[in-house]
């Protein structure tokens, strides 16, 4: 069998394993692992540094499927090259419960399979996290002769991938920052869903990509294997700019009835198809999930290979570690997720402060502590930073070096290159959201993205998937109510912090005062299993006097008793966020007149739903039934902690343009009519209990 | 006063309009007003085609400020040039407390405007949205002779709009559909909140939109009115693509110390700095407010001009209705959004099916019979039209004349060029979202957009302001559930029933079988002050027996009783959507073990909650506390319904990929699960009842 025998008969043990396996679960899609096998095969036979047998190893070339619907194509190329977890029989249960290979990859499920895509364009924007973290890896801890971290990041993606608003704002940011490892292999098979992309989708895509400062080349047919290694050869020389190779395909290519239609996108090919399919391609058509020895002691290779790569890269790092021990702990330690020792003992505490400081004010006190100590900590902002008090001072900016910014205005580094640990990430926050992911995705990176509340709407598809693969993201979300005041309804969230609450796996806090904003980034840095949302004030709240209140570490079980002296109140009243100060007023004013009420303070639903029945009873007593809760938002799951007998004072209307006061007071959220609400909640007119 | 002289004092006059107002305000965004202000009153006085005595001029030229921050430059113009409604008290009140000047522009409150904008890119999906209307209308009513329809859609952007993933989907789409008489004047002061572009955004704009199809023009300097002029001029002349116009500016233009920097952008200049602008640009310190006679004399003449302009249209339109009646009837009647009499009069009725059909496939039935009564009912899919069923069958697809698409598949109608009423938006949700919108705000529509319920993440910011703006739009939202199925978790809705729910102004439906769909269709199309959201399934479901059940127009309430013969009920079970039948199986079997049940269909918490407390009462009585509500959904806010000692069966995790009844089985989604859940609550175990 000489060589091109051999690259067909592997190309076509990768289209056929997808074949069956969508076949065998009646479900799934068969056109592109049909039409894109190819320019896999190159690239995971030929190019990809990876080691099958390790594949957590930190150097290693990613690769995303950004368009997941080709799951089939990726499990395959997984068997193949010999990924343990990605048995035959795995394959056999494509789409079944349970089994690693779901419809779309899942990362948190299957441990080689870099990031959970299906949603399309996603998986652009994790690439371009991976490919900043590998340049800021790159730019932190090599050193002469040490190159601890050189890979590339691929992405395979379709035309769906290419039409999403999330890939051009990643492409756009990619070639801004002149990624020039991140290389993109655009299978474009002109079919979608519903049909041609000429019904649609008819601009020059090659065009627009230069026009981002992308590197652009054109494969004119998907089946031409050395033109795709040539391309792969260019992009890889190319350092200086993100490379797109647009690859024309024909959709379910080899399938004689079905090829170049919509029909072969989607669902399965059907048995007759698959049989002339098979025989048109000269393949056997029996049994299914065939494995010619050939092809799989070629692919094998891969393993052999790899296992070399990885044992110099080993060697190598154990030189470097030689002379440069703190750098290679600090790598290992950041890739196993351990926090510093110590990383938290300096963090400001706040003295008791009637007038007190914005939560987002706190949060950028804290943050300047904690990037101080851990070096992990990157992230930015949607063009925001004046705003969110985000930006990292004395970390630099992560730029290009070819294209440092003038940085005289607002918040900027200057010259750090790739080493800078502050992402100005643009008006793009969909982008940053994935590309946050993509971070996390790529390990050793604790990554922050910052916007106001309202607009995590913009980047709500980038935060659902940071929940389902339970990544380590923190989302931080200030200017978080009707208190934003002047900017007006389409500025002023109301139902975003209940849309957040809304998403599984996702932790939401929303700290009362400064100290409480100091432990949520305690908790947010801790936490390691899943992405996290901070939640800030535009506004100045108070700061607690914590000689008299509880400790603030309470919210770290989500909610706690102010004032656990008052052991038997008649009501209890729950703020959270800015309201606490409110619900603290209250308290004053009703013990004044003879009312006895306990303070809870609940920045977090979930981690308080995470608690014991005991200790959740401890902080709201069954046998108190009045129960007033006081938060600027949506009234919707609050039943669930004031109970049947409960108030809910919230936001169930959009917001208002007026100064920020002025808003919360025709809103209702004053001392003032806290006290009336809980009054009234107890049967007691304001008017009578003050006679 | 020469003319040069006027020009510039009246450009003069809008500018000190807006910074004063900013001033007074302390709060806003004075940088772009004062740039801007020279193309913005060239646009206004030489070409915009609007009456200021009627902004409801259906033939009226639309023009959206995009960049909703700069409200204080529209509010000048709308003043300026004669609009009643914005008088210059309300200029004095921007951004206070229900004036009409709130810090983003709002239609829904200040009427002359076309556009709720602020949150950016969005205008420029609206404009889109808007320019698809025009060509439309124009494809559907003009008659040789009349051109009862022709005015152009005119955005004002700036570069935080032109870097939002929603610009880029709505721009290629624009492109795409050769749009011409869309005009894009692009402000780019090269400055965003935090810092100038060259931080984040050195792409090639230009070249960008030529990619798409677009006509692109540049002005290197924004104080250039002749340019500006002649930039105009080829714009309106080039009918087959749309047109953006590149006008550098220097942000803040006037503010000497401030000008070209961050500063000038979002926050008020400063008493000093506006003095020492105001002496730089020639302009009297005192009053604020000034508004010279000449200037304002000028400007009247928009209104003169915009008079002759409507009656001119208004004779053509009286000329239009003797030969062509039927139509201007329409027209009229489309504008006034009244139903056309008996539209609903042949929708259909579903009998009894045990086996029943999936609420997406009733949905595509009534959709059809629809849009032969309603012709105003447009809309089209993000590239699903063959997997929600919302293509609408003998209606054409809306397509540019000049591009016809091949039509070979798929689902496409084929040479309808602008009058097709299917518009494919492909693979962005985000700008279907807000072309939709759009489309609402030209008027004359009854538009919707659909894709599967996970992807309405994708277009939220979107969706939030068809809310806010109190829009006509109706969202059609299939794969409703975790019984998806194989598509797995990322394809699987878990929160975004609630988290759409969660929106003020906005009624869910999630009808439970085919005819309860039916009138969903009913009230989608009657609501006129709001966005209605469809919340449909992809797998089948049973249609109820209505000679055993109570009729389906009880969906109209919100919530109803199935079976209200059974009066004296020991529990409650309340199902949505596809877990109605679970409940209804479930009633069943229980009342064979002697239990009695009554069955509640809940397709919508808020027109429940709109019902009287006495209806609400007659569905859910005090009385009877064991309640089970059964929904493939967050289990938040269900408490509400339930009460304290309810039950609520529901998806609390996200979804797994295997065939949908396997997952919804393994998820507790089964007759026999409710069952046992029932008698749980009921004290009973299933062994003590049946034995």
């Amino acid at each position: 069998m000489n060589e091109s025998e051999l690259d067909q008969l592997s190309i076509n043990t990768i289209r056929f394993l997808a074949v069956d396996a969508v076949q065998k679960a009646n479900s799934g899609h068969p056109g592109m692992p049909l039409d894109a096998a190819p320019m896999a095969y190159v690239l995971w036979t030929r190019y990809l540094k990876h080691n099958p047998a390790d594949p957590s190893w930190i150097d290693r070339d990613r690769f995303v499927l950004s368009a997941g619907h080709a799951s089939a194509l990726l499990y395959s190329l997984l068997h193949l090259t010999g990924y343990e977890e990605m048995t035959l029989e795995q394959l056999e249960r494509f789409r079944q419960w349970q089994s690693l290979t779901p419809g779309h990859p899942e990362s948190h499920l299957t441990h080689c399979i870099e990031a959970t895509t299906g949603p399309l364009g996603q998986g652009m924007g994790n690439a371009v996290g991976m490919a900043i973290g590998e340049a800021h890896l790159a730019a932190r801890y090599n050193r002469p002769g040490f190159t601890v971290f050189d890979h590339y990041t691929y992405v395979l993606a379709s035309d769906g991938d290419v039409m999403e608003g999330v890939q051009a704002e990643a492409a756009s940011l990619a070639g801004h920052l002149g990624l020039g490892k991140l290389i993109v292999l655009y299978d474009s098979n002109r079919v979608t869903l519903s049909g041609t992309t000429s019904i649609t989708f008819t601009e020059d895509v090659a065009a627009r990509y230069e026009s981002y400062g992308w590197h652009v080349q054109r494969v004119s047919d998907g089946n031409d294997l050395a033109a795709i290694s040539r391309a792969l050869d260019a992009a890889r020389d190319d350092k200086e700019r993100p490379s797109i190779i647009i690859v024309q395909t024909v959709i379910g290519y080899g399938a004689p009835d079905k090829e170049g239609t919509f029909e072969a996108h989607g669902n399965p090919l059907g048995v007759d198809e698959v049989k002339k399919t098979k025989a048109d391609l000269g393949w056997p058509e029996q049994p299914p999930f065939l494995t010619p020895p050939e092809a799989l002691a070629h692919f094998h290779e891969v393993m052999e290979r790899g296992a070399i790569a990885q044992e110099a890269w080993r060697r190598q790092f154990a030189a470097y570690r030689e002379q440069f021990s703190d750098l290679a702990d600090e790598i290992e330690r950041r890739f196993a997720y351990r926090l510093p020792a110590g990383w938290d003992a300096s963090l400001p505490e706040f003295p008791a402060d009637a007038k007190g400081i914005a939560t987002r004010k706190a949060s950028e006190a804290v943050l300047q502590a904690t990037a101080k100590t851990v070096p992990e900590l990157v992230g930015g902002s949607g063009d925001l930073d004046p705003s969110t008090f985000t930006w990292l001072k004395g970390q630099g900016d992560f730029e290009s070096p070819l294209r440092p910014h003038d940085g005289a205005q607002g918040v900027v580094g200057g010259d750090w290159g790739y080493a800078g640990r502050n992402i100005h990430f643009g008006v793009r926050e969909h982008a940053m959201g994935a590309a946050v992911n993509g971070l996390v995705y790529h390990g050793g990176f604790i990554p922050f993205g910052a916007t106001f509340l309202v607009f995590s709407d913009y980047m709500r598809a980038a935060i659902r998937l940071s929940a389902i693969a339970r990544l380590r993201a923190i989302w931080v979300f200030t200017h978080d109510s009707i208190a934003v005041g002047e900017d007006g309804p389409t500025h002023e969230p109301i139902e975003q912090l209940l849309a957040l609450r809304a998403i599984p796996n996702m932790i939401v806090l929303r700290p009362g005062d400064a100290n409480e904003t100091r432990c949520a980034w305690q908790v947010a840095l801790e936490r390691t299993d899943g992405p996290l949302t901070l939640v800030l004030t535009r506004q100045n709240v108070p700061t607690l006097d914590r000689r008299v209140y509880a400790p603030a570490d309470g919210l770290r079980r989500g909610a706690y008793v102010l004032n656990p002296e008052e052991t038997q109140p008649q009501i209890i009243l729950i703020g959270t966020g800015s309201e606490v100060s409110l619900v603290v007023g209250a308290e004053r004013v009703l013990r004044q007149q003879g009312v006895r009420a306990r303070v809870v303070s609940m920045p977090s639903w979930e981690l308080f739903a995470a608690e014991s029945a005991e200790y959740q009873a401890s902080v709201l007593p069954p046998a108190v039934s009045a129960r007033l809760s006081v938060e600027a938002g949506r009234s919707i799951g609050w039943e669930r902690w004031v109970g049947p007998s409960g108030d809910i004072l919230s936001v169930d209307r959009f917001g208002a343009s007026a100064p920020g006061g002025v808003v919360m007071k025709e809103y209702g959220f004053t001392v003032e009519n806290v006290v009336a609400r809980a009054l009234a909640l107890l049967g007691l007119s304001k008017e009578e209990k003050t006679s």
